[in-house]
């Protein structure tokens, strides 16, 4: 008998993609972890391999930096199957084929889900409805051997996208693993200044920025290695901007720790300057700063909040609500009969205040009506 | 005629105060836009102040930069008023004020609200609705002027907080001013790196880090300068540990980039290693990577996400729907008819499908019954 896939790893991802194909193809299970293995067993993701019979196309779901020892062993078994993996650093897993790669039918994949929760218990067959699924073929990629990883993405839900492997790895660095060394970094000095108590006094931008500062250290170290190569100098950019960030505020400080009524009229100076946006009036010092944050915005409107759709094409239309259950489904229920398509919610509780402040985020075309229709239906809205 | 309080600067702040007050207090207004003072008045504000009547209560709402010199314009004007303000910088402004103080009524003023939107037509009465407003005496300030800032917090609905003007300076460079420097700074190697092509591949993290890099850099350089001096070193350290940090990714980059099998080995040992969390086990460099991760688990977990609780309190229950109007609220329905109490939303929509996934951050506790309640009435509860 020969199996039609073979997922070796049944995490989150290895366990979904099985469980996404059970209906359309025979799928086998294989795991390092007897338990594991049997979670996914369970879930109903597949059968046991048995460690000898054949498949046609082998998934390798293991952390980034074992995908390339894991397909050696398993290419030494079945040799004439088809590998793929869902690494999601691709280079150094090429690189480690290539040597012995003999006849081995191989292509690279990336599914772009996942969360910050793991194991076969987690796993959902449609995790990868929708979501971009990154195929990488190398140099040595057959095209059987691509149409085969096309076939399983779209057989699994997900959109595929071809990318070299080094395009690839270079924005992940760019677009995932950087933005988490950043968070992990900005929430590393809320610890090493004893914030706790300047925490209780922060508001959304902490929250937002450190987020993902919540992932899994043992799953990132491995990601974050497996891609230094690429990740080591974007991270030196960015502090490199940082460091002349702080040379720049240290000169500030500088300048205006002059005596009195030099530092008062320093002072009103800046509040005119900054008023017209002309930093460079106030120095080289100043413009660092202004400069820094002005590629921050044009940087951020480069960012997707919807399919393509930018930032300015949305506005928040603010709402004063009671915190109780159900306030917020009414007021959405109101938003849907006024026929105003909500793109996203935020909710800010009040501290020690059985009240809170949800933004919806709306076209910025339909955003009046929204705010007189809900200003109708009684809600309060805040005008912003 | 003498005013109760007089607003100086009527932006987003300042119209805020007067809006919450006018139904207590008798305020007059001033603003050196005459556009902006005109747009406060028609917005029923108060009354415009004509430059010579007295008041009680002196609230100056301008950029930080400006606040010491505005104030010193106003003591000479009206030298028996109390005077008060609203930076989000204290400790230059109390310096400003020191030397010539003479008999200067003075309390500094700090309420913890404002968006990245501005002027006085986004002015609203309930801005600072159960919000922490910060108190910050000077030790110059007298118990008559410190009190009259607590009723004026009190009278807008905030909740009044006592700071020394260097301890909130600090608190606010730690949560807010040193988050919008790493927020613009990673938006600006996405820009740097012509991200757009990457930006596409994007997740929640990316939106999330850099949602605030968005802000007007006009009033962030006035911020940032003014908190020179305390956001320096924390902006340093920041770059410390990111410099470190590439040069620990540059030496795994030359111990992996050995021989091939040596390499693939390596790759092994990092997979078990890391899933056993012991990156000590593969040298220092990945050991300095492990240790900026973990840092940043502990400090994200100083982060309160609701009135003192966090993160791991609360559980996301994650439900696929379709992308059109009312769907949010009728899930939201469901959760409130089944009791459920929804903390937080997170909307994802699906590139070119339409359809998204909507997370509902729910008490842990009742994680399991709120899946099972929307699952019982027909929502697709995605199984993580």
């Amino acid at each position: 008998m020969t199996a039609d896939v073979l997922v070796v790893g049944t995490g989150l991802i290895g366990a979904s993609i099985a469980l996404a194909l059970r209906d359309l193809r025979d799928v086998a299970l294989a795991d390092a972890s007897p338990a594991h293995l049997s979670a996914a067993v369970e879930r109903g993701c597949g059968r046991p391999w048995d460690g000898q019979e054949r498949a046609r196309l082998v998934v390798v779901a293991v952390p980034p930096s074992a995908t390339a020892e894991v397909i050696q062993e398993h290419v030494r078994l079945i040799p004439d199957a088809t590998f793929t993996h869902v690494s999601s650093v691709q280079a150094h897993v090429e690189r480690q084929l290539e040597s012995g790669r003999g006849n081995l039918r191989y292509c690279g994949g990336h599914p772009l889900a996942g969360r910050e929760v793991s194991g076969p218990q987690a796993a959902a067959a449609d995790l990868f409805d929708g979501r971009p699924w990154i195929v990488c073929p190398a140099p040595f990629t057959q095209e059987a051997a691509r149409k085969a990883v096309f076939q399983l993405a779209r057989d699994c839900g997900a959109d595929p996208v071809t990318l070299a492997a080094q395009e690839h790895d270079a924005a992940m660095a760019l677009v995932s693993h950087l933005p988490q060394v950043a968070a992990s970094a900005v929430a590393a000095r809320l610890l090493a200044n004893g914030g706790a108590a300047a925490a209780a006094l922060s508001g959304p931008g902490l929250r937002d920025t450190t987020r993902i500062a919540a992932s899994d250290p043992r799953l990132w170290l491995d990601v974050l290695s497996s891609n230094a190569a690429l990740l080591a100098p974007l991270v030196r950019d960015l502090a490199d901007d940082l460091q002349q960030l702080a040379a720049a505020l240290d000169d500030i400080t500088a300048q205006s720790s002059r005596p009195g009524d030099v530092a008062a009229r320093d002072g009103a100076d800046r509040g005119a300057a900054a008023a017209g946006g002309q930093a460079q009036l106030l120095g080289p010092a100043y413009e660092v700063v202004a400069d820094l944050l002005r590629r921050g915005n044009r940087g951020r409107s480069l960012v997707p909040v919807k399919r393509g759709e930018h930032d300015q094409d949305f506005v928040a239309v603010a709402v004063s609500v009671p915190d109780r259950p159900g306030e917020l489904a009414r007021l959405l229920l109101t938003a849907a009969d006024s026929g105003v398509n909500v793109e996203d919610v935020r909710v800010e509780h009040l501290r020690g205040r059985p009240r809170g402040v949800i933004e919806l985020d709306v076209a910025a075309g339909s955003a009046a009506q929204a705010a007189t229709a809900l200003t109708r239906a009684g809600w309060d809205v805040l005008q912003r």
